[in-house]
């Protein structure tokens, strides 16, 4: 089967037995998203090698353990616990310290023709769902997860630092939960995308010192070590910072402003599938306008070269014919 | 009157006239306590000049708005709100952006023969608590504090990271809410004072790969960089990490340590006077085993030499003769 690795410090289509399912299910996929952590992977920020990708939506070959959804188009949580831990047998498997993660830790990925992950993974996707829907349920489930870790109510002062794919669909999906979510990036273009649906756009030249210390909830979504800078300006006493991208290298802060304003700094990595997918079921948030471009797989390396230019947002990949 | 002053980059003794009310209660001091915070401003850190201190005890001399207090022995939160801001309003003149904090910002502190305060920020001291012991409300609120906001209850494993005065209170209140307690410094004879209160107590030395990610709060209450990247060493995945102490500097960090185990990292500064008056009412926290020594007031500059000692633990001044 053709996939698309990153091995030896180098990014190619390779064509690769089917993988060995050990007692997890075989998925054929059927379009795979390309994120900035596949980005970072390439770039030799994560260590990681083998086949890149987490992001998609496919349809089940063979699940020898949950026969009843062979055949069915699933998403699929990322993360495989050990499944024995006191974390796995919580039910929180995300955070097992033995844990693989689908295309980022110890586990081939999603940009390929078949992956493999446990069974208890895959959540059936509804039909009214499109392919191109589907395939924003790990990043969007990433986004709405902020609202379990954080209270978001109508009152709330909210502002998304970053107009990437993943500040957008925090933004986005936030605004479900209040009307005053600011999204604050260098791009009209991509601001655009939030303020159709409700959320006020600010550049960040256009930042005022009568924003700072204004909002509530500050999400970092910038990656970058201005952004928390940007994020400890924003907060108001009391208030949280959501770190939602993490940063390379080791960033400076203003620590004695988080203590003496008593500031929350929470971070925050993946959220659940379920509610996410509720989401693109009942059309809340509209996820296809972050879609740039589509790629066949056997333009998998030309689609990475695409997805890392700058202003681009989600590039997808098909790896049916 | 006798202050304490750091004026002009010099710390002296001063003669002064009595303070000007201006509607607030005038308050004799009793005792003062010399916190970390007064040797930072004395070293130039902090921007504040004039009469350091502010943890006292004293007499109301005069209240014009609360009569009923003259005469009582009191201690006095330290933040004086604007009154009228939001955040005053609402109860929290703690984050009032005009407060003054007394002996801190902009408002002369306990150092001194007297201080003003507003009356409404004045606790009447129950009967059998000391002098001594009265002295340590406001540090104590300050580690009680960390309970309303961050969950503690019998089973949470809670390490606290440094053995200063800080260090040792919060030990001991959170021993109060948990008998699974660690207190991680470097002074076998400091870490000896919170071991008398249940306390388990470990040597920095002594830390092993064992306790990494291995507690569900950690207190930062050292005040050093190195001391919060132990502390992201040793929080677990979900786990919080509490800022207890300021740092000086803009200290580096795992930031996507933070991010990808979901780590929640709480700034913590006041805490309210009323659940530590209770906890010295009921004798629950032994306070008097961190005094080292007591000075008159007239050698109130000798006293801050010692208190920056190495190994010494808390040093009182003595306004009355």
């Amino acid at each position: 089967m053709r996939a698309l690795r990153f091995v030896g410090g180098s990014l190619n289509l390779a064509d690769i037995p089917l993988p060995q399912t050990d007692g997890e299910a075989l998925i054929r996929v059927v379009k795979s998203g390309i994120c900035n952590t596949d980005l970072e992977i390439v770039r030799g920020y994560a260590g990681f090698e083998g086949t890149i990708g987490h992001e998609f939506v496919g349809v089940v070959e063979s699940a020898d353990d949950r026969p009843q959804i062979v055949g069915k188009r699933v998403v699929g949580e990322i993360n495989a616990g050990c499944g024995v831990c006191g974390l796995c047998l919580a039910g929180d498997p995300r955070h097992c310290p033995k844990r693989t993660v689908l295309g980022i830790v110890g586990r081939d990925g999603a940009h390929a023709d078949f992956l493999c992950l446990p069974s208890r993974n895959l959540l059936e996707v509804p039909e009214n769902v499109t392919d191109d829907q589907a395939v924003f349920v790990e990043p969007l489930a990433a986004a709405f997860g902020i609202t379990e870790q954080v209270s978001i109510v109508p009152e709330t002062k909210v502002a998304v630092i970053g107009d990437g794919k993943l500040g957008l669909l925090c933004a986005m999906a936030l605004a479900l939960e209040s009307p005053n979510v600011s999204l604050i990036g260098k791009h009209l273009s991509k601001i655009s995308v939030a303020q159709k649906c409700g959320v006020e756009g600010i550049l960040l030249s256009n930042l005022t010192p009568a924003m700072f210390r204004h909002y509530d909830v500050v999400i970092e979504a910038s990656g970058s070590e201005s952004g928390f800078a940007t994020a400890v300006d924003l907060v108001r006493p009391r208030g949280k910072i959501v770190l939602k991208s993490t940063f390379h290298g080791t960033p400076t802060w203003a620590a004695s402003r988080v203590v003496v304003d008593e500031i929350t700094i929470v971070g925050s990595r993946c959220g659940r599938f379920a509610p996410a997918l509720d989401l693109l079921k009942t059309g809340s948030v509209n996820v296809e306008d972050l879609i740039d471009e589509e790629f066949a797989l056997s333009k998998g390396v030309a689609a990475i070269s695409r997805a890392e230019q700058k202003g681009v947002l989600k590039v997808i990949l098909r790896a049916n014919q």
